[in-house]
């Protein structure tokens, strides 16, 4: 192994650390909503900084390295974990909104049953665990396979959305509650975009074929 | 000038032209909403793949550009020059998610006069402008100024959410177009936050002093 072969390792390290804060995060930041863990809540957001740090060491550390790759297609890969790296920072404030949405719900008596949220979190962790295991195993047929199942999540976000809009109509005294799991489901939807973010980045990586932006036009599945 | 210096050059004048077309993407979607102009909104939401190209455009750029960069000063200012892109790429996206909610609400009669929304697009777009100028002549004073206005497109966003919430607690009827209002708004907050994460990189880039991420953790002010 090269010098430089050890920096992109540690690179890519660095990067895996992020990624399974990032994780970690969300899930975390699901459980004090469903178990309406007030502490965990504020934790969770006061752990956020690191991701923030995290990102900061990325960018340094790919610098350096952007200046001494021998080849472009390492170029590709620096700047992807660059990529990468941006998007878990937003997974992480995404977090930081589940938590805050959830200290405010925790103050009211719960709406109804979760069932629909801690679905969708599983999903878009998966997702997010499925891209970086993609990016380190340089698999842009499994990142590929990622891509739809974006779709779900959408669909669980808007059908979430319509029986939240029904309660608010039905009965006014829900609307506080309904906007905020209308928030945190958003939250999700976000995250497995930027799951998806992340496996097209590792498609164009590892396939020098942009499938970036395809098929957005019609169904706008990252838009609301 | 060098062969380099022309490329990068030509790499900032591109990314000029993405900015100009987000920037004219946001305006054209308020203007739609407000005049309640369907064709205008369908025009923007066709236009958006132009943005994705460009985004694409400038990665092909970048990647070349990195190979060839003398100094280290230059690999910081092209990997920036990606990430604006990408910030760029996404207001196009929130301009998609306006004229998508500027669709909807024109089949309804309007809930109320515009007031909030054009002048949160208008600091926002205020913002995105500065910011893009301050990359350009390499103005960190200029870019540093950017990130504390911010917080008034936050606090508007805010103000009109909690007016929204009242609308549909004194009538059921309108919670359907204030939901979509409420889009609306939260699609401007985050074109501002991309103004301020712009900003952010520009005054790293021209100060090498990280400000991304400071004073996030008390107010997440890009949180909601």
């Amino acid at each position: 192994m090269t010098h430089f072969e050890q920096d992109l390792a540690s690179l890519k390290e660095t990067l895996l650390t992020m990624s399974s804060r990032a994780d970690s995060a969300v899930a975390r930041g699901i459980r004090a909503l469903v178990d309406r863990d007030d502490d965990l809540a504020r934790a969770v957001i006061e752990d956020d900084s690191i991701l923030d740090e995290l990102e900061k060491d990325i960018d340094a550390m790919a610098i350096t390295l952007l200046s001494k790759a021998p080849l472009a297609k390492d170029l590709r890969l620096i700047t992807v974990a660059m990529k990468i790296s941006q998007n878990l920072e937003r997974v992480g404030d995404e977090a930081t909104t589940i938590c805050r949405r959830a200290l405010e719900l925790s103050q009211e008596p719960q709406l109804k049953p979760y069932v629909d949220i801690p679905r969708m979190a599983q999903t878009g962790l998966d997702m997010l665990r499925d891209a970086l295991d993609a990016f380190v195993t340089g698999d842009a047929e499994k990142a590929r396979a990622i891509v739809p199942r974006d779709k779900d999540v959408d669909a669980i976000n808007k059908q979430l959305h319509r029986e939240l809009a029904s309660y608010m109509i039905e009965k006014p005294t829900t609307i506080t509650r309904a906007l905020n799991l209308m928030v945190v489901s958003k939250s999700l939807e976000r995250i497995a975009d930027h799951a998806t973010n992340i496996a097209e980045e590792v498609v164009y990586l590892f396939r020098a074929e942009d499938i970036r932006h395809l098929g957005k036009g019609q169904n706008g599945s990252s838009n609301s």
